[in-house]
């Protein structure tokens, strides 16, 4: 997997990336992807979201402000998008805290093909079975090994799992990433979450048959951007706008010299 | 028309402007209304679209998330709208995306009176009859001349109707504007166009008779700020809010020695 | 009431605050909290709105984009809220403009138990029972003394009832607090009435017993922060940024000596 190589694919095929997303966090959702140079698109009647993942490169679903109708719309989409054959990322955002988020989460992941299930450690850990509590969207303390827990859900579900956090893990079961670039002030600012589950499926947009490839190299070009960003921040309030500059002019070169991914095969753990 | 007229006419008048709009661009849509000196307000609900737009100086209506129920809730507010004689702006965000948005388009337009028909070339294109495809809500290729389907539509349809691009249309049939201010870096931004249906409609509120020579002026304006924003901005993040700014201190005389407006009559053309 | 101790206690406790609000400036009401270092959490669906309060030290509701199913999972919120003992907000937006505004807000207070009523001058004035126009959700022109609508009102429905403007007003029917920070450019940002709305939640949860003095003490931080954010903003569009870094750094001891607060007992009026 060649990072470099991702964000520039990303910028020269520009793929439309539908979302079903929340509504705190669309706007950030949006501009995050139009600063990779891509094409966003949020559409969530039940009546287009099949015929609008039609038309996309990749589908993001992130449950933030669900409500049961929402999530069928999020279904007809997913479903018009494994036709399709488009990647999936489903954002399990809150899961671990109400009953109906878990039982969204679980029904999208069992009634349609989810090629990306990311979360932070306690949203995660909850989809892979685990009795944790999710406090609202901040996530909670998980015992146990991060790394096992996706890899386990990697292995039963057949997909490419993401827990977001410090450092970050992607795994298909197979592969295994780390990626430690980011910044602590990331976590006192609404949306970096959702925003790194565009990013991931813009980037799978571009790399068929590599989702884990793909989520690491985007998480990756985003955390990057995050770093020259927080220098040029006053706060969480200056931040956001920050990173989207600095997504929009960030180069190779700079990826290169400032990537923090970490590799290996499961098998070798 | 006198661009700089309406511009004191907004600040003086503060007209509040009613919006059914998406969900993804509605803050930067108040906030675009605030910074002219006039009042946004959002009001959705069937139960008192009609309600909030009799207390407004005019209506603007954007599809970029509908539903069929929101655009139900449209079409009461227009209705109530066209009572009271304020003028309504429709944004045709995203038709030739999806089926339901041409349909919902169709159905608006049919339906009620909308006194500006407002998107990109191939969102108008399509409302006109052609057969494009959008792209999401960026615009598609259109062949064939973008005056002749603006004046076509605007005759068909005897209103006034824009086409937003890196030269704006502007066209009632009669009158002809072209608006050939703003910034390539708007394209990067999500909302720009959003943006630029709302301060259509601002402009709308304040030139009773006049809708096609106000929104020209509103597009003026709003993109004689953008250029002095850019120079301000570091990307397409902090864009919009130095856009914001430079619209709350935007002077008549900046706004006369940057316009670049043209002007004829379309049967001249 | 000690300002900077209720300012530290919010830091320290990180309270979860719970909301049902509107879409236009739903991330500024996540991001605000946030920036005070506590945890903001937005679920509306009916099927988990009680489920999420009750996990959560506060809840607000604003019925800015509401419509009335809105509005029946907020009384469930509410009534959840109520049973844990948590506070609850209510932001009135709009009331005085429409009769659904008028409507919902009489439900929510006549079937829940509102620990805090808090809008602008003509929206808390028509809740308490004057004949006044709200013009959108910008404040009309009330007659009489704001001083007696508060108290009569707040004696009335047993609450805390808080009137924003240039000079904050903030009773229980007994306490009575003036809050004189803030700057005029606030009126010029969409989203500062919510956002206070917001901040009067996240230190009602850790002041049990006391919600006046924590609104009281919250509006004199966010305004405080106001005043420096201002000093970097180069308008309405900055502003809401640099409020948000000034609030992440806001110390106790700039608090201390920049506050405006006047108090004493109504009796005493």
């Amino acid at each position: 997997m060649d990072v470099k190589h991702y964000l520039e694919l990303v910028r020269k095929n520009q793929p439309l990336v539908h979302h079903l997303t929340n509504w705190v966090t669309i706007y950030d959702c949006a501009q995050v992807v139009k600063s990779f140079g891509a094409s966003p698109v949020m559409a969530h009647a039940a009546e287009e979201s099949a015929d609008m993942a039609a038309l996309a490169s990749a589908l993001v679903l992130n449950i933030g402000t669900l409500t049961p109708e929402f999530v069928e719309s999020m279904k007809s989409a997913a479903l018009s998008a494994n036709r399709k054959g488009i990647p999936v990322v489903l954002d399990v955002c809150g899961a671990g805290a109400t009953k109906l988020r878990d039982d969204m989460c679980f029904k999208l992941i069992n009634e349609t093909r989810i090629d990306i299930i990311k979360g932070n450690a306690s949203e995660v850990a909850r989809i892979a079975g685990a009795d944790v509590q999710t406090r609202g969207v901040d996530s909670g303390t998980v015992g146990g090994s991060l790394i096992k827990i996706a890899s386990g859900l990697a292995v039963e579900r057949k997909c490419t799992v993401v827990i977001t956090g410090k450092e970050d893990i992607v795994t298909d079961g197979i592969e295994f990433y780390t990626v430690g670039n980011g910044h602590e002030l990331m976590a006192h600012v609404v949306g970096t979450g959702c925003m790194a589950a565009s990013v991931i499926g813009t980037f799978a947009a571009v790399a068929p048959g590599d989702p884990a490839g793909a989520a690491a190299a985007g998480l990756c070009c985003f955390e990057v951007a995050a770093e020259l960003a927080v220098k040029k921040a006053g706060g969480p309030g200056s931040f956001t706008n920050s990173l989207f500059d600095a997504i929009y002019t960030l180069d190779q070169e700079t990826v290169e010299n400032m990537k923090r991914i970490g590799r290996c095969a499961v098998t070798t753990l």
